[in-house]
């Protein structure tokens, strides 16, 4: 059996170290793999490829050049690295993958533009990282949801997004923040409970779920959380690279 | 087929769409899975991994700070970026990973410091990239050696290291440059000889061998050479990412 093989089986039946979310995420990419692709992987068929979320997204991407592929439509955050990852080791694959976050977005912003941003694409596979905005701006008194609006909210969004694109591969990654920065104790536990929706969420649509807090939990150990994410929000380019390592493994393992 | 399979049958049976290089990768890559691991992956029973090279794998790393797998002691580049996703994706494998690239280096220099930062470490893996200082400082009258240098120093320097570690798994690294910056008309056939030299090596020494230049020819069609190595020759953040991701697949498939 090969290592890449063997990941497969660990990420796949076994979880992994990780603890609680990534074991989550083995069963989710299981659930995933049996929905979606009964002879073989998610990627499989697969031509469109749409990043959705917030500023963690958007990554400064050019907003007037929204086209699939190209750096500058993209940023430099985990979903340019992601995609170009993809793109540039199997370009026989010919992908079509776009970035369509934008920053500040809550999930009731990404509702208002879901026609325009994410429908009218028909993706295969919508892969979507919403959170972090829907409590700091409560946090900060510029938003007055709770995690019941977010809830409510990303389930809405769901159903409406499955209703028109039933076969689509839902890609939900877990909102994560790192304790340094504008992250501070007030956050918590408050923000673990909007994680913990995010991946209920996941787990009834059988969704991949991509557990980014464990994987930053783990990253700290090797070095301080500034290092991933300077203001606690915003990952670094290291901390982009390694979302997008996880993010990579676990749809191409599904 | 999981699609995981799926890119160890492609890389490692039928090569790649990304031509000539990607190719031989295919069959180094095949060669070292023959002969180091007949029961498994290149990486299975591996404890230490060690990248050496000059600065694109030195990185910024803290000299005075020579310890296993923490960000100080590696900088911020392809090595790190490798290195972290490995420990933080399989933190249960408890690797040992070094960095012990120095800015600046030929491979003559390599060679100097060859007993303390690699034959003492014991590396299960080791992986090499040089050659781009060996013709930049011949282009800017720094050095006198010729491609014929580099690759008599190049086997020397291979030959003492499996004298003393018959069992180390190989990596070698193809030199690049991007078409920008520093990088002008004056390196060109020349640059591609010494390109052509180190795979010759891996081949003889059937090492794991990393395309690197195949891999960037194939990325400016996504963005432009700056955005990869600003000064065609340091790579960027998503430069050292896209390496990141081509170094593990091609390492973890072998």
């Amino acid at each position: 059996m090969t290592f890449c093989q063997k990941l497969s089986r660990r990420s796949l039946l076994r979880g992994s170290a990780l603890g609680g979310a990534l074991t989550a995420t083995a069963t989710l990419a299981q659930g995933a793999h049996h929905g979606h692709s009964k002879t073989g992987s998610l990627l499989s068929g697969v031509n469109t490829i749409l990043f959705q979320g917030d500023s963690i997204t958007d990554a400064g991407r050019d907003k007037k050049h929204e086209v699939a592929n190209e750096q500058r439509a993209f940023g430099r955050g985990y979903a340019w690295m992601a995609a170009s990852q993809l793109l540039i080791y199997q370009p026989e694959k010919k992908y079509s993958i776009y970035n369509r976050g934008i920053s500040g977005n809550k999930v009731h912003q990404l509702d208002a533009r879901w026609e325009k941003d994410c429908l009218d694409l028909k993706p295969d596979v919508l892969s979507i990282l919403i959170g972090v905005n829907d409590i700091w701006h409560g946090l900060n008194g510029r938003y007055d949801g709770t995690v019941k609006t977010y809830a409510d909210d990303y389930r809405k969004l769901i159903v409406r997004t499955k209703k028109q694109l039933p076969d689509v591969s839902l890609v939900i990654c877990e909102p994560f923040v790192l304790r340094c920065g504008a992250v501070k104790e007030n956050w918590f536990p408050e923000f673990d409970r909007y994680r913990e929706a995010a991946q209920e969420i996941a787990k009834e649509n059988k969704a991949i779920f991509i557990p980014f807090q464990s994987m930053f939990d783990e990253a700290i150990k090797y070095a301080e959380p500034k290092h991933w994410a300077g203001d606690g929000v915003h990952p670094s380019a290291n901390g982009a690279s390694l979302m997008a390592h996880f993010w990579l493994e676990a749809v191409k393992g599904a």
